[in-house]
């Protein structure tokens, strides 16, 4: 990426961790390039925070970008930090709201349990993120048993514990998601923004993981309302589905339609 | 304003009722010039949905914005009426969301809030409007009897009921508030978006009115909950206050400052 960066570049922006398989980028040599070359740096902190610790002053970064309903405030909020020192201009016009930076009558109670919600992941955070890492370390190494040839996408360690994002040996991603939707187990398939889309994960692919192997990916995540109980049950489940789907519908033959 | 626009026009945009003043605009002429001249048609009915009967297919507008807290719905959301025919480009990039024309995961809890806000505005309009037409009648009458050289701005017909937008002789519009505030009646100067400004209202300047008439006004807004005992007593406190801060600080010593 370094690379691509020369004096003409304004703005670089980068995720801090993966929306689709949760992988936690190091930004800290990225960033020390992108101020070489004189570039913005904003990160896309939205999967991150509330589940790993974020600092903006340690990360050192111009920009950050926070989505509420992504640490439980309702869909419809969200913040952006500006450091004092970022040119930044505003792309909305009409009254000074927000200091200038963004028109129109604020979202007074999204920001309002925005706020509560913040403090509530921050104080949670380290207790919560190691009963969800438990969980899912749980629900994969049992997953891994029962479901020949199931591979993890992303890093087993340095991923946010929360995202599972399997790839389903077999079995188209979308019957498996419909299936496991009628036995009560919710999951997603690329990223919740592209929901709908029938075009395989750009994101696996960019793993060089084949377009075959992304429509059979799916990603499960977890929160803080989910139980060891909820884990047993669905440790039952998905592999079930699975040779279910994998069987009324075998992967050769829907590709040779 | 019709003599402003040539082949060049892209947009016009025009308020269908004031919002400091309440005064509600008969488009017809507009729109039927502005389809001559080839322009897109803008309305901002904010203030004017769920107080007069708005029809985007009567009024023939291409585009129309309404505001969620303008009807009882929490703040922060909204809604853009987009004529099918009209050529309309986001401003906003990122996912699909909203059919392309807004990226961003939407404010569900909003969107659900502002549509029951509506419904019921709709089926209280006709009763709502002329309980509230009264209320400020009524409220003006009795000022206008107790305040000599009162002003209303904007006409006592043709304007939203519950917009009373007065001049008050003698004082200034900001002392005037304050006191009003302590008293517990909260009164608005200039326009929402411009709260905290110290410049007079750019509307009564346009409406014709001197700048020291313009800074000696205030809104008064009533709304579903506004009862007749309300007005009884906030008809006693304003004209109480309104003596009181003209006698404490008469407005010449104030300019002479």
């Amino acid at each position: 990426m370094l690379a691509a960066l020369d004096s003409e570049t304004a703005l670089v922006t980068l995720g801090l961790a993966n929306s689709e398989v949760g992988t936690i980028q190091d930004l800290a040599p990225l960033l020390r390039g992108c101020k070489k070359a004189g570039a913005l740096f904003h990160v896309d902190a939205a999967q991150a925070v509330g589940r790993i610790p974020v600092d903006v002053a340690a990360l050192g970064c111009d920009l950050m970008t926070l989505s509420g309903h992504k640490l439980g405030a309702p869909a419809g909020i969200g913040a952006l930090y500006v450091r004092d020192s970022a040119k930044f201009a505003p792309t909305m016009f009409g009254g000074p709201h927000e200091s200038g930076m963004r028109a129109g009558t604020p979202n007074l109670l999204g920001a309002v349990a925005f706020g509560a919600a913040a403090e509530a992941a921050m104080n949670a955070m380290a207790s919560e993120s190691a009963r969800i890492d438990s969980l899912a370390a749980s629900l994969f190494a049992r997953l891994r048993e029962t479901i020949p040839g199931l591979r993890l996408n992303g890093p087993l360690a340095g991923r946010l514990a929360n995202t599972l994002n399997l790839t389903f040996p077999g079995v188209l991603g979308e019957s498996m998601l419909i299936a496991l939707d009628l036995a009560g187990v919710e999951v997603s398939m690329g990223s919740a923004c592209a929901a709908g889309a029938v075009e395989p994960s750009h994101v696996l692919l960019a793993m060089g993981r084949s377009a075959a192997d992304a429509r059979s990916s799916l990603r499960i995540s977890l929160g803080w309302s989910n139980t060891a109980a909820e884990i047993d049950t669905v440790a039952e489940i998905i592999p079930a589905v699975w040779r279910r789907v994998a069987d009324a519908e075998p992967l050769a033959e829907v590709s040779a339609r």
